[in-house]
């Protein structure tokens, strides 16, 4: 089957959000790995928590909010702009490395993003990128009022690219949103970031663990939900010959 | 207004599940205490995903899935009937010390639980412990083919019981089912394990963390989910109180 649109999840797909640690370490030295860590557990189950009480409120609340619980559980207070020098990296995070040319190559393929961001989110990040003068359209779940992995958050894409959901390759790191995208009835590509071997290596250590390490644990292995992944592939690159191959 | 039923939430609030820590290192020396908190997580995330995806499959599932993939991460095989002896530890968790008393103390009101559990599992749950022959009523999300904190969920404590919604003092530890709970329109108790200031004395230090400290740091603060408790308790021994101020 022809693939005739190729659409990425965005945090932690094609953008590096482990980047906000060089910013949460400047404006909390010490703090900045726990912060970032919980920051990111906490924003994604505001989104799905929200999504499932039907009080929907879009991705840069959430993101606000799971940032003012990460630093009250700490016990810091983040005054003279600190909380918002923290919250702007989200408008401008670092690109996975290989992402740039990785969509290039994708071409004449449609390109999209289907992302939780909202849309002014979205916009200032694919501006501050360049990724704006690359896909073809971003779709902000926003339009939805529920965040991913909602069917209804997915079946934007089909919607505003007028392709059917099996002719679409759907790319993300996240595990569950793999589920949320196979579940829907996507073509599925999973970015697998972190290997089973290096993660049982990492982890099986007694006693403390880095927060990073119990990130990982959390958000980066194939989650047992009922759905796999069509492909598994190390990093973007490995796209292009997917597409060709179908 | 006059309180006429008590709903309890069972894991977390009346029962400790921190006490599956002894049977996991018992079976995994070294690694009972991230398996343990990892496969909490997970359990509650699992949860949240399905009842977003419209995948609803029952909490025995959830619980038996989220515990295989924290064995994977930490590429562990539970064989020679390992994971049934940690399963099975659900069936038979420990009750908080003051909670008999706390129940006691509530008659002539209603007082039930409304849970995540499978009718199995909290049937099971209940006669092992002797809460069986205290509670009114024992009630499952099952009905509803959704987890907490869908509406629908709470929704089958009004239907079951006859009071309204306001009427009843739902209890919980779990902050994530306290705004549910207020959200939907339940009068709702806090139960408080973790202060702030023990909250953020344990986990303001830099380096690594015990899997522990994670775990109370996900779960045991109050969310940022734009709802609060009507009343914030350290433990079950004050509800008799505010039944009796009301």
């Amino acid at each position: 089957m022809t693939i005739k649109a190729v659409v990425f999840d965005a945090y932690g797909t094609l953008y590096d959000i482990q980047s906000v640690a060089a910013v949460t370490e400047t404006e909390f030295p010490g703090y900045g790995e726990v912060i970032t860590q919980l920051w990111r557990i906490k924003q994604l189950e505001y989104t799905w928590l929200r999504s499932q009480m039907g009080t929907y409120e879009d991705f840069a609340v959430v993101t606000r909010d799971s940032l003012a619980y990460t630093l009250d559980c700490l016990g810091i207070e983040a005054g003279g702009g600190a909380f918002e020098r923290i919250f702007a990296k989200y408008l401008d995070l670092a690109l996975y490395p290989e992402a740039l040319a990785a969509l290039d190559a994708l071409a004449p393929c449609k390109r999209a993003i289907l992302s939780n961001g909202s849309p002014e989110m979205l916009g200032a990040l694919t501006r501050n990128t360049g990724l704006d003068r690359v896909l073809d359209d971003v779709i902000s779940v926003d339009a939805a009022k529920v965040f991913k992995p909602h069917p209804r958050a997915y079946a934007l894409a089909e919607a505003r690219l007028g392709v059917p959901p099996r002719e679409m390759l759907f790319v993300s790191s996240n595990p569950w949103d793999v589920a949320g995208a196979k579940a829907f009835g996507f073509t599925v590509a999973w970015i697998e970031r972190v290997s089973r071997e290096a993660m049982a290596r990492e982890l099986r250590r007694p006693g403390p663990l880095p927060p990073q390490t119990l990130f990982k644990a959390l958000r980066t292995q194939m989650d047992v939900l009922g759905f796999e992944p069509d492909h598994r592939i190390g990093s973007l690159a490995a796209l292009a010959e997917i597409v060709a191959s179908r």
